[in-house]
């Protein structure tokens, strides 16, 4: 690694006051050249189930040796442990706090260390407040900088690691359950049935007594219409064309979805 | 090109969600040294005029080499075309929705070309909904990288270039009829009438049935007062000193604007 | 310095806007290299307090040849002038007008001069209303790229830098009187209380006749309970665990706090 490695930041910290920037201050404290790349800021506070779903929809874009630095921490200066987990796609650096578990879902772990070794903080007695800037960020930069994650600290058993539930998803030849799992920015409510289930298959959608036809894309149906489609991101998801579909629809995170497949 | 080549992104993704993030990623899996810059990605959701705005304002002030990458795309997914676009000053990857029509009638046009060709996209069967990550970020972070525009795709006439419409500034001695092109962050109200037509005339503004005097900056009047200047893009705009004119106002969007030339 | 080098900016344009983007272009046209970290665009318009407070807290996490660009300026294209700082750790480049006052505290001055070589501005004419992008921007590229801030225009005498006032400080052995500098993106009250005046004590914070008793970090208390705590920016800060302390407490900047110390 080195010149031209990829650091990622994914928080909840907004963008009114600088803990971003100065969390990029740490890192170009390490090397100035790497490559340091926002995927968000504007997790809703604290909000680990969002932060779990933007991880895991960003992943698999980067090349293989990114570092990805999360930080959504309601539990800063308790005792969780911070982590730093090497998949087969990818690195991550953050609180162990469940924020991983989408991606632990979707790739292969190949080993995991609690970050014990003060050596690659900032300080070593960091702040009680703000371990994305003292530890995490910096660790971070480090491992892009060519670091192995064993200096990092003690090695963890990756079946400790905490995760995050979902409803599961249950499913008969005629039907599938499942959930709301984000709303994005548009309104678009993503639900966790993959779209590879109905593949080349008949199917609507049934949310709360309302049923949504499918489409390929937005502008499927007319202005105003609701449509289901399988989104970019491979989940099949509700969107209004040209329109909030939360708003319209009066629906929210984890409210359940049922899609009817006909034969 | 290649180390040090720039791509601009400019789109309506906002910034909650990791869309834009996807993109650099995309952008890094082509070249982690390419220089990425954010133009903004808060245009409200498919304003194609805000758009033009935006890429007409940012384009000047950039090096000659620099790669545009634009996506404000309401029609993603349906026939429009995706396309690249060669100017003496600069590229732009855009669908052919119009957004690019500021910056034609600035610059000129020596090579336009349909993005058909998938060997520089991310993937062959790109997603229904999200070309900004499948084709038009790719295709720049290749552009920027040193591919010839001629490998992207076929050759089109630059005239079938899809234009917008504000409504056509009208002159005489006395008097320049325009609109309001754009409203920035300030709550500011730029119209669509150049500065250098009132360049060392005595002018003023008339906006339903409100006169409005000219200035040289905002601080030339009294806190709270209306202003008309020449703004920092060139344009005759409305200002209100330390405080929102749009708000103040009440105007909008596209409302008329006339500029009375005294003698 | 050169490739690698850093400029920081920090500004009051938000982020719908292309002005940021448009200052990056104007910094890549000097160098494309340069690395370039926002600090923040979100400073409330024109507030020079918080402009003060972001670069204060900003600061010492840089490396020490970071050049800062700040433009949060009210007084664009009157007689404020502009102005470059060499401190022991960094450099400034901005508008007269206090928003140092806060790092010329903290640090050493080497040198100061006022931007009058327009050799080193985008342009020799500039807007009368955008110098971020005419001015600020391309002299602090200049900077990071290795110009001599001797060569940016006349040397002044660094007492004549303006300072913006806070209330002072007041001291006894049993209280500090201070008040309340910062509101950050949580909602977090944060006073200009050092908490080193009150390392290894007993204390307690009194605003407006409520006690806060203080901890080490928000999960201390229950969710929804005041706590006052050493903030990771190391001043006293009053905060409401999972919970917004300003809409909770009703509390504004510059509210005067009161810590009592017992024995």
């Amino acid at each position: 690694m080195a010149s031209g490695s990829i650091v990622t930041l994914l928080t909840d910290f907004g963008d009114r006051d600088v803990y971003v920037g100065v969390m990029k201050g740490a890192i170009a404290a390490v090397n100035s050249q790497l490559q340091v790349i926002d995927l968000t800021h504007q997790i809703p506070p604290q909000n680990l189930l969002a932060a779990r779903f933007a991880l895991l929809n960003a992943y698999p874009y980067f090349p293989s040796q990114t570092v990805h630095v999360v930080v959504v921490d309601p539990g800063v200066g308790s005792s969780r442990r911070g982590v730093a987990i090497e998949l087969s796609k990818g690195y991550v650096i953050c609180p162990d706090n469940g924020i991983c578990s989408g991606i632990l879902e979707l790739d292969r772990v190949i080993s995991a260390v609690e970050l014990t070794n003060p050596q690659y903080w900032r300080v070593s007695d960091p702040s009680h407040t703000f371990h994305g800037r003292d530890i995490f960020a910096p660790v971070g930069a480090h491992l892009a900088n060519g670091v192995k994650i064993q200096e990092l600290g003690q090695a963890i058993d990756s079946a400790s690691l905490t995760k995050l539930d979902l409803p599961t998803l249950r499913q008969t030849p005629e039907q599938i359950t499942g959930c709301i799992q984000y709303i994005d920015h548009f309104g678009n409510l993503i639900t966790n049935i993959p779209g590879s289930l109905v593949l080349g298959k008949t199917w609507q959608v049934v949310i709360q007594n309302i049923t949504i036809h499918k489409g390929k894309t937005y502008s499927d149906v007319n202005l105003g219409e609701n449509i289901a489609i399988v989104g970019s991101h491979g989940w099949i998801e509700i969107a209004v064309n040209g329109a909030n579909a939360q708003a319209k629809l009066q629906l929210t995170w984890q409210d359940i979805v049922q899609v009817k497949i006909s034969f």
